[in-house]
């Protein structure tokens, strides 16, 4: 069905952990891109295998095309390496869907990660079909690649399996792989079952999933908590076949177990702001609010017993 | 808690049937801004006291902010009064409501109809609260009249009673009204007893709730299918109060019945361009699809036997 390159034999194809970033903003709510850049660079430099930049977790619907267009372009001016981004790219609009894809192209980008449009939400398998359809053959170029972002909980539509062995059929070179938010490693299990063969690679959507989705053959992880736990999760990722890996797993789970009693974006944002002594990253944009100081207190005070440091944040 | 204008006394705020105007497209898939006048011109010479362009109906969220905005400029060059569009204008991006809700006003908009930004889907009260002061305070214009966007089927997040009072006590001039789309009289009823006393109007969400809703106080309906048949629900409208309201109102759901027999959307489009002689009005944008040709002609069949008519779309 596909060309059967995958990240296992092409090297321009991450495999690991990957951060979904979170989005600094000024006070006025404006994008932060010099912030931005830096906390990619920290990223990389810390686990983090590749960025995808502009998902969920980076508050990416919050901002306009313009925003996000201005955004990129500014990171990669200050530096960041765009063949280690995924960015996030997916739109109810298709004439947004294929700007922002065409940008990334054009500017070197690893790959993109599409939400499927998620206004709508009783869509026919045909509806989306045509839709990501429309935007491979607009934005037209074969150094396209396409990650498929399923994530029903909040997008309340996503892709069934019929309609990814459409899209790998009729895009064999161009849609390379899913990051799975489900939640559900027996759908991860069936999607891996399906297309792993044929070179498609599977992220899970959460480091939770990591050590069982790598024994089935997942490419790695795309995860909120990789924006302040990447170092630990990527030694699970390193280690998922060793004696160590369910301790490592049960050691990850412990710090995304805390994060998790709290909102998470404004969550990892206080995470980042307390270890980076820099208040400016508790911003998030409405309909997003901050956390209270009692929740902030209770969050850090968790990591704080489990040992969670983020080395090198300060500098 | 207002300041007690409402539809009732104040003739700039529109009572009546408004239609969500479906949006044209040429065969690139590009917004046909000439056609979309000459619809509108049409809809409020039968039957529209005003109309809600952009909304579900007319596929905005499936347009980019900058074909919105330039769609709308272009209607309003063609002639189509200002003050009688209550134009969508909610968004998941901060900055995107802020930029069509402040054109909409500049250009003497008679209101706007808000959806809250509905991608992230666990949002607080304090988050929608503080997103609509943002858009308020940003536009800081005191013309701007917002119609809150009440649709839980489609964008899953929606205004509680208790949200509704909080933005009516922070913004009386300036929040004035809800459109419904619950989909359920009895919710219909419980914001008009909280609310309609201080001037806020609401209007249903479809017509088959027009004549239970104007007997509990409502303004009007903002309904789908008053694209194709405005003339008939306006005589329900003008006659709610008369021994002929209940005949009408079974005439009006015997079409609104045979249109939700196929998808609305793209049904309505079929109705248009076949009274129009016009098949350019078949174009739907993706994710949406057209009917097939059985869909067509089965939802023709059943509006012919009713003896369903468009005087005048031809002309």
């Amino acid at each position: 069905m596909s060309d059967n390159t995958s990240s296992r034999t092409d090297p321009r194809r991450p495999r690991g952990v990957l951060a979904p970033v979170l989005t600094p903003f000024h006070g006025d709510l404006s994008p932060d891109a010099r912030r931005l850049a830096r906390q990619c660079r920290w990223l990389l430099a810390h686990g983090c295998a590749a960025l995808a930049p502009f998902g969920t977790t980076s508050e990416a619907n919050s901002l306009s095309v313009d925003e996000r267009v201005n955004l990129l372009d500014a990171i990669l001016e200050d530096g960041v390496p765009a063949d280690r981004l995924i960015t996030g790219t997916g739109a109810c609009s298709l004439t947004d869907a294929v700007r922002l894809t065409a940008q990334a192209v054009r500017r070197g980008c690893a790959g993109v990660l599409m939400l499927p449009p998620f206004y709508y939400k009783v869509v026919s398998e045909d509806g989306f079909f045509r839709f990501f359809s429309e935007v491979i053959e607009r934005v037209g170029d074969a150094r396209l690649r396409i990650y498929l972002y399923h994530f029903p909980p909040v997008a309340h539509v996503g892709f069934t399996q019929k309609l990814v062995e459409r899209l790998l059929r009729a895009f064999p070179r161009t849609v390379v792989g899913m990051k799975d938010s489900s939640g559900d490693l027996a759908h991860t299990k069936s999607i891996l079952d399906a297309f792993a063969a044929d070179g498609f690679d599977v992220f899970v959507g959460s480091e939770r999933f990591l050590l069982g989705g790598m024994r089935m053959g997942a490419a790695g992880c795309i995860s909120a908590t990789a924006n302040v736990n990447a170092s630990a999760i990527d030694r699970l990722y390193q280690a998922w076949r060793s004696p160590e890996a369910e301790r490592l797993q049960a050691e990850v789970d412990a710090v995304r177990g805390a994060v998790e009693k709290v909102p998470l974006i404004p969550g990892l944002k206080a995470i980042v702001a307390h270890h980076a002594a820099d208040p400016a990253w508790l911003t998030v944009r409405p309909p997003l609010v901050d956390l209270s100081p009692a929740q902030r207190d209770a969050l850090l005070g968790d990591l704080a017993a489990l040992k969670f440091a983020m080395p090198g944040l300060r500098d």
